[in-house]
């Protein structure tokens, strides 16, 4: 155990004081971890699209101050009661879901989405005790997602941390605790393309390039790239994108000019923008008699998924998966291997790196629509 | 070759003249096949609701006159040139849509929806020579579905033709051509219950009761079915069905009453009616994380399938089928195997049995829901 096992911890954090205002480097204190928790130093952390979706609150209740913050890497500190796969020293990637080991879900081979740890973007505290472990001068700052990366130290519950090799750069694989597991899971776990099929990638961000890379990795022989942004095309290249779409440039539905470019639809389709109608061209794109077509993009609360029945009946699959279907715990360790042995190319989506005191940087590119990942170095 | 072979051939047939107007027996004259084509003489046929639908013609364009049936079983009397799996005397089930074995459905591992022999319920005639095989005083007749087995003898393209072991009896394997394979086939081929798990089946017709039939093989422990005629409840205890709900009962939608009964929904769904609500609800009914819906009736033209995005997030999937997924030529055989072998149960789906002089009773029983398939005896 470290030295500061069972003590506060007093560190550097980058705080939410209100919606959309630049985050304000505090001094925190952050109180031990209790029964099923783990306390632990974020060595790298990055910004994921929904990080600036919370701090903009635009669509949400707000909820500040807060620390964001959830795609991550780091170092086990000290481990509450109870906790007996980890241990301090420790490497480790915090997720925003969990995997407690006993519920249904975490049960059936073929769910992720743990009963007890399953996303929850409403609660600021921790759930054993409905309490924060961060606090300045004994006022209480909200957690995010269980994990609040934000911050030199954090704590997250047990069954949110996946145990890594100690060998891997946790510069690099701390892009896969979020958006990049979604996108390759999403590919590789669930739409599962053979050898030689064509696939389909609605959204060039990160999320749909990691889904390009999985089509890639699982040795497709056409994946065609659907973005609104033409200036995404030449980067996705690297990722293994070999066509590219605009919905701009047609006067049909998007689906109908898939259909023409490969003989009736693509073998399977990954959407990653949360459009809703983004959605049902990435349903509707998909061949009859063998299409899949996989949704991982959440869209808007009002929106409604709608197809004419036959598009069903003529053997198409409709699929939604949640972090890539990938079981935090069991698979996160797999990824990561997958990167060390050359198979995942992490490098291409870490565009951008910045030092912890110029976080809000990493929010301006974000903004600006610039590049993929911005690594934030935490103790630089 | 039997002594027919290269000859028109006389013989009695139900003709449809007029749009739900009782068929009148009649002498047709039924010509060789042509290249590609086999004659078949019909031993048994028995009638599906697809029949009845296009005999009523109230939502498509009529057709008449016309001889229908496509649920059938017989023996090959002669086949056309370049026929070279099947021969005289050999036992077959014809079927409604086909496989021709050269396109990519067939090729494909996962679709049955040939392209060359995918059902086409407008054509009246024959594919090669878009002529039909059946005249009365020189005057043509339409077909039906590639099949109109409502005749002693009948032509049939060889891919829309399955050989079946000759010891099978054609007076019950004759119900597995249509709507007993679709809805078992929807089960065993799609929806794939682990044994142990749980099952709802919309629709106790002979569809959704062979789709129960088939949860009751895979070893389903339960099997709920749902009808809005509570009087089907106590047949279906024999195809394995262990509760029931009839929407009707209750003041909320059936989703909500089949996740209290299940903590959160049921395994796996079958969806058997073609109402859109019932779709709608088939999918809505799974559990998160795993569940999987299965479509297999056809709804109205306007029907429009709509759900929030986030059950479809939530991981469930939604899949269509069509003939139960099964290759009519390929996989046919299996399942008349499954019913020699005692596995399959098809006794229970006979309900009823009259000569071919009195075919229009099975119309009237059909028209009055009762029963489940009746077995129309050509030779009687």
């Amino acid at each position: 155990m470290a030295s500061t096992s069972g003590l506060t911890i007093p560190c550097k954090a980058a705080v939410a004081w209100e919606a959309g205002k630049p985050l304000v480097m505090e001094r925190v204190e952050v109180a031990p971890p209790q029964a099923m928790e783990v306390r632990m130093k974020v060595k790298y952390t990055s910004l994921c699209h929904t990080d600036l979706y919370f701090w903009e609150a635009k669509g949400q209740n707000p909820l500040f101050p807060r620390i964001f913050g959830h795609e991550a890497a780091g170092i086990v500190e000290s481990v509450g009661e109870g906790v007996t796969d980890l241990e301090a020293g420790d490497h480790v990637l915090p997720v925003f879901t969990g995997e407690c080991g006993e519920c249904a879900h975490c049960k059936s081979e073929e769910s992720n989405m743990c009963d007890l740890l399953r996303i929850d973007t409403n609660r600021g505290v921790m759930l054993s005790d409905k309490k924060s472990r961060f606090s300045i001068n004994g006022n209480p700052i909200n957690h995010f997602l269980g994990t609040s990366t934000f911050s030199e130290y954090t704590v997250v519950h047990a069954g949110c941390l996946a145990k890594i090799n100690p060998l891997a750069p946790l510069d690099k694989v701390c892009v896969l605790s979020c958006g990049i597991s979604t996108g390759l899971g999403a590919t590789l776990n669930v739409a599962k393309p053979k050898k030689g099929s064509s696939v389909a990638v609605f959204g060039l961000g990160t999320v749909g390039l990691a889904a390009a890379e999985g089509a890639r990795i699982a040795g497709a022989s056409r994946i065609i790239g659907i973005d609104l942004n033409s200036s995404r095309f030449e980067a996705a290249k690297k990722f293994g994108v070999t066509e590219f779409i605009n919905p701009k440039d047609y006067d049909k539905p998007v689906q109908e000019v898939i259909a023409e470019m490969t003989n009736g639809g693509v073998d399977r389709s990954v959407e990653c923008t949360g459009n809703i109608n983004a959605m049902i061209s990435a349903f509707e794109c998909v061949h009859d008699g063998w299409g899949v077509a996989v949704l991982v993009g959440v869209p808007t609360k009002d929106a409604v998924f709608m197809t004419k029945p036959i598009n069903v009946l003529n053997e198409r699959t409709l699929k939604g998966t949640f972090f890539g279907n990938y079981k935090p715990r069991t698979d996160l360790p797999s990824i990561v291997d997958m990167y060390m042995n050359k198979k995942l190319e992490l490098e291409k989506f870490l565009t951008h790196r910045v030092p912890f005191s110029e976080i809000n940087k990493a929010f301006e590119l974000m903004l600006r629509g610039e590049g993929l990942r911005c690594i934030i170095d935490i103790d630089e």
